[in-house]
């Protein structure tokens, strides 16, 4: 029962009792239900995890409790990569993840993170708000009997950590490389193998050698994953998650059940935690970075234009096998093309063109 | 009488009355209050005065009629510049608009909307959120009687319409142009004389010749204002106004009697419409630019280096008198500064150096 029929059926509304005044005070009859959040972070997780953590108890205090969550990280109800599975079931309501995790059940998935090439967090929040992006992303999620939320996002990625220099696109064959989504799929046009692996798992790998690198997020995150121990060179800028969006992903039953009160401030709260996510990143990265630098060594590379003309050519081979999948990812790919060439036009006059005059004439550099 | 003082004396409480499962429904008691808000933006301007008015309404609904919210808009209660005063004395319960409309009242109000040579919107949030800038907001705020929160964003702005080029710093000399903030202070030490008028003042002062210039945001929204009927030279990328912030500025007594729970959704609501309002103008400016250009013959043009290198060289004189006003006005140009030196960085090697490798390699031009 929804909120809205069960005030129906009791017969009373929120404005069936008003008194005048700021005192006045209608009794305002609510359901309560219950909210299993589970997670693709480890618990307590800088950045990602706390930002989870963060999103699952504003949904509680924004909704005075009617919404009673229960939040589990990764591991501690089912294991990081079931969590879709345990909500589309209706086991658990919500999952908090990154959807380029799913791409094996649909391709579609990548675009709702990010994609190699892809949009920037402002660019990305565009598309996804006023250039049709929610609306793909609905459709896709319907499919799986989702409802999905945009809540949180990493920014533009560092390229990873690498254990030799990437002088030429060469330097990747071979490469054994944490890297999912599409990105993982580029590496592979390029020589490279690409591995999938939740965040718990990379370091232990790295150090033993199982993989030679990996990308995380940036270097605020990074700092405590602790990858400068078996890989020194760390390479910017990211071209495989130029803004990494996370999700709250709902069974689409449960959620519609919910008052459109209740839907409303679910979303605000996911508009809410994507803002302070992002901020908390960019907030953070300078001072990690030379951290990394100063405390452990690591060495801050650039991609050479070469290596990103490969990294370019070998993402449309890509995106042509993407879009091959079904009508919903070619319509998908077709949108977030737009938004790419319009958006970003656009922000070579504004953040990306006033940026680097501002600097230029500061003296800010890398 | 604040929500949980109601709700203690009346002997009920959200706790007190749960039934098993989800249909239970406690009836929780909340005092309802007014919330009067004017407006510096004209009614249904696109772009500012709708995402003002969407926040407006947001608020109303997502506290269930709690907040019960009256909106008016510049000059429907009192007039735009008349807002702040409405609601320090409490005749108002809150104001939308932009905080450097007030820089006369102290001059740090200018850094909680937009300085030249200033942050982006990314920047701005991160700085607001986790570098220390909502709590010299804060301070400036309480000394007013008021509690702010950011709650839209234009985005780096233009640089604005002239009718002539611009091609050194000497072209600016004794232009007439419509500019407010810390940016017209900066055109002043150029030589032209800057102008602070509301919105729906500048198009009959531009046409008349009263200005000869104007800056107003960007092109979607510059283009319902018409100012290319009287000039042609619209210029990139704006130094005066590089991610403005737009502020909901709360009567304090009001907002500190409101429950926590109406404070944080009220917060929420700021939040979510501060990702709104950014996403839609950067989700239009594109495509409108296109328009101006091809249907009103508008000319695109960029700022040379060398009018740039005089901009930066003007704002730093115009930071040196402001930060003498007094400690506040100091600590928070520091603060800033030091954001900017940080964050700025960071942006090298993320947003901007990510989107221009992106648009290099795939052939996205101005």
């Amino acid at each position: 029962m929804d909120r809205r029929s069960f005030i129906k059926n009791a017969g009373i509304g929120a404005g069936s009792a008003v008194v005048a005044g700021s005192l006045a005070a209608p009794a305002i009859a609510q359901a309560r239900t219950d909210m299993v959040i589970v997670s693709t972070w480890p618990r307590d997780m800088p950045g990602l995890g706390i930002s989870a953590q963060r999103l699952a108890a504003r949904i509680g205090e924004l909704t005075e409790g009617r919404i009673n969550v229960q939040y589990f990280a990764a591991g501690e109800r089912v294991g990081a990569f079931d969590s879709f599975d345990e909500v589309a079931s209706g086991n658990a309501q919500a999952y908090i993840g990154a959807d380029y995790y799913w791409k094996g059940k649909h391709p579609a998935w990548g675009y709702f993170t990010a994609v190699p090439f892809g949009l920037t967090y402002t660019e990305f929040d565009a598309w996804i708000k006023y250039g049709g992006g929610q609306e793909l992303w609905d459709e896709l999620a319907d499919q799986f009997g989702l409802k999905n939320f945009n809540a949180g996002n990493t920014g533009v990625q560092m390229g990873g950590w690498f254990n030799k220099e990437i002088e030429t696109a060469d330097d990747l064959k071979g490469l054994k490389m944490r890297i999912p989504g599409l990105g993982g799929d580029v590496m592979a046009k390029l020589g490279a193998s690409p591995v999938s692996l939740p965040g718990g798992q990379i370091y232990e790998n790295l150090v033993s050698g199982a993989v030679d690198a990996t990308e995380w997020v940036g270097p605020w995150n990074d700092y405590f994953m602790k990858f400068y121990e078996a890989a020194k060179y760390y390479y910017y800028p990211g071209m495989h998650e130029p803004g990494s969006a996370l999700a709250l992903g709902m069974n689409k039953s449960w959620f519609s059940k919910l008052s459109s009160i209740d839907q409303m401030i679910i979303e605000a709260a996911c508009n809410e935690e994507n803002a302070k996510a992002m901020a908390e990143a960019n907030a953070n990265n300078g001072a990690y970075l030379d951290k990394l630098i100063n405390e452990h060594g690591v060495v801050l590379k650039k991609f050479s234009d070469e290596v990103y003309d490969a990294f370019g050519e070998a993402s449309e081979a890509v995106f042509d096998e993407t879009v091959q999948h079904s009508d919903l990812a070619r319509r998908t790919h077709e949108s977030f093309a737009k938004a790419r060439s319009e958006i970003g036009r656009w922000m070579l006059l504004a953040d990306t063109g006033y940026t680097e005059q501002r600097n230029r004439v500061l003296g800010i550099t890398v």
